[in-house]
C-alpha cells in the first residue's frame, strides 16, 4: 500500500443501526453521496443487502470507475473472512458472510470492517492523524469506539477486537460497563453518562435540570456562557478520559490521539483540560511526541474510511 | 528474521542497578554465564564499560563462535541509535553512545535495548509466548515494568517508550505514580506496596506484622498456609493487576499476557484469582483467545532476550 492518496475510486458504505450511508470517494474527496438507506426498513439481511446493492448500481451507472467496495458494520466482523460474527443492534444480522454476498452481486473486490477501525482508517490515511506512523483514535459518542493504527497499519488484534477503548477501565471499583467490567470508561464520558452527571452536579448547586437539558451539547453551550458548573463537569469528563489516554500513552508510546464524535464538538471545553491531565499523567518523554487531535472528519468518516479500506485492498 | 531457533551464537548482557550480568547463548540454550559484575564496583561508564569488556574478551576466548552482543539497560534507550538516554539508578550514565562503544571496543555488532523489553523477547521468541502473534509481557517487582509485541514484533513505540504497564492507572483518583500519575498501577502492585497493604489488613484484623514480615514471598507462604487474610490480599493484588490487564485486552485484544518477576512466584495463588478477574472484565470473544501465563525464564531472561536481539539483528 503507498502512502500517496489513492487515485483509485471506491465505495463506502457507513451501516449504522439508524441508516445505512452509501457514497462514492477518491482518496479523501467524497464524490457523491446516496440517499441514506433507513436500516429499520429492511428486516433481515436479505432486504437490506438488497437494498445496498441497488444504490451501488446506481451509483455506478455514473462512476463506472468504482473499482471497490468497503463495508463497515457497527459489530464484530472477521475481516479476513469478510464475515460479520453479529450486530447486536440490528436484529437478524448474525454469521452473515457479507464479503461474499456483495462480491457476488457486484462482481467487485470487498472488504468488511467493523465501524469504529474504518473511522480510524480515514484519519489516519487522510484526516487529522494523516503520515503519522502510531494512533490512536476515538470516537465519542452513545458509545465510545475507537482503533489502533501500529507501524502504519490498522492493528486489528488476535480476533478483530482491538480498539474497545469505550471497555477500558479507568477504576478499578467503578462503575459496570456493558460485559460487567467495572470502571468501563463508557459508563463515563458516554453522552447519556455526561448528561446523569450532569443533573448531578447541578442538582448539589441547587440547580435543578432534567437530562435531557444537560445533553452534551447544552453542557458545551452553558460553559461557553460562563457556567462554572458546566466547566467544571468538562473538567471531570477530561479527568476520566485523561485517565484512559494517558494509560494508552503509557502502554503504546504513540504519535498521536485523534478524537471525534459528538462529544468531542465541545472542542476546546474539552481539549484544553483534556492535554492538561494527560500531560500532567505522562513522562517529559512520552508526552514530547504526542499529539491530541480533534478528528478531520465527521459524518463522512464512515464513507471515507470504507472506501479508502477498500481502495487500499486492491 | 526466522522464527525457528536462531543458531547463531551471541553475548547477552542484563545491566542491571546492582550487577551487571553477562552470558553467552544460543537460542534458547544458554552455554556459560561469567561472574557478575558489581554495577556501583564501576563508578561512571567508562569504568564500567572497561569491565564489560574484559569479560566480553574472556568469553570470546572461550565461545570463538561468537558473533553479536546484545546490552538490556534499565532506561531509556534509543533502540535505532543504540543510545542510553539516562539510567535513573545508576550514577553518571546519560547520553551514552553505548553500541557504537561497545561495538568499537569488540568489532562485534551490537544492540542496546531496554530491560523489560529484552526480557518480552526472551519470552515470545523461546519462551512462554513462543510463537504467538501479539504477546503482552510483565515483570512484577519492586517495579512494573512490560514489554508489547505485536505482529510477531517487539513494539517500540515512537520514542522507544513502550510498554510501561506499571505506570498505567487503575484508578481515575487513586495512588500518585513516579510521574504524578494517578493510580499508577506499579503503586499498587510493586513489592513493596504489596506488604504496606498486607500490614494494613493484617492490623485490622487485630496482627501486627511490620513490611520486614510481609513481603509477597511471606504472603505467600501465609497464603498456601490457609491464611485467609493473606489469600484475600492476593485476590486484591489480583484485582488490581486484572483491572490493568482486562484494560490491555479491550485495546489490543492480545494471544497473550506473559508474568513473571518475584510477585509472580506466588504462582496459581496469583494466576487463579487473576484469571477469574480478567474474565470478568471481558467479553467472551476476547477472552477465548487470551492466555494467562507464567515466564518460561527468570534470572536468565535478560541474558537469553538481549542475546537473541543481537543474535536475531544479524
Amino acid at each position: 500500500m503507498s502512502l500517496q492518496d489513492s487515485n483509485i475510486t471506491a465505495i463506502g458504505i457507513d451501516f449504522g443501526g439508524t441508516s445505512v450511508k452509501i457514497g462514492v470517494a477518491r482518496g479523501p474527496e467524497m464524490l457523491h453521496s446516496a440517499e441514506p438507506i433507513p436500516t429499520q426498513a429492511h428486516p433481515g439481511p436479505q432486504a437490506l443487502i438488497g437494498a445496498m446493492v441497488e444504490r451501488i448500481d446506481e451509483i455506478r451507472a455514473h462512476f463506472p470507475e468504482v473499482a471497490a467496495v468497503g463495508c463497515g458494520v457497527p459489530g464484530l466482523v472477521d475481516f479476513d473472512r469478510g464475515f460479520v460474527h453479529e450486530l447486536t443492534n440490528v436484529p437478524g444480522w448474525k454469521h452473515i458472510p457479507l464479503r461474499t454476498i456483495l462480491h457476488e452481486r457486484t462482481g467487485l473486490p470487498c472488504v468488511i470492517e467493523n465501524d469504529a477501525n474504518a473511522m480510524t482508517y480515514a484519519e489516519w490515511r487522510y484526516g487529522a492523524g494523516k503520515g503519522l506512523k502510531n494512533v490512536i483514535a476515538l470516537t465519542l459518542g452513545t458509545g465510545v469506539g475507537g482503533g489502533v493504527v501500529i507501524n502504519q497499519q490498522l492493528y486489528r488484534g488476535s480476533s478483530f477486537c482491538a480498539g474497545e477503548i469505550g471497555q477500558m477501565s479507568v477504576h478499578f471499583d467503578g462503575k459496570p460497563g456493558h460485559y460487567g467490567n467495572l470502571g468501563a470508561l463508557e459508563k463515563y464520558v458516554g453522552n447519556n453518562q455526561i448528561a446523569e452527571h450532569a443533573v448531578v452536579r447541578y442538582a448539589e448547586a441547587g440547580v435543578e435540570r432534567s437530562v435531557e437539558e444537560c445533553r452534551p451539547k447544552d453542557i458545551a453551550l452553558a460553559a461557553q456562557a460562563g457556567d462554572d458548573i458546566a466547566r467544571q463537569i468538562w473538567a471531570e469528563v477530561a479527568d476520566w478520559l485523561g485517565t484512559a489516554l494517558s494509560s494508552i500513552a503509557w502502554l503504546l508510546n504513540p504519535d498521536a490521539f485523534v478524537i471525534g464524535g459528538g462529544v468531542a464538538q465541545a472542542g476546546p471545553l474539552l481539549f484544553d483540560p483534556l492535554e492538561r491531565k494527560v500531560k500532567s499523567m505522562l513522562s517529559t518523554i512520552v508526552w514530547e511526541k504526542l499529539q491530541i487531535l480533534p478528528a478531520r472528519f465527521s459524518n463522512e468518516a464512515g464513507i471515507i474510511g470504507n472506501a479508502a479500506l477498500a481502495a487500499d485492498s486492491i
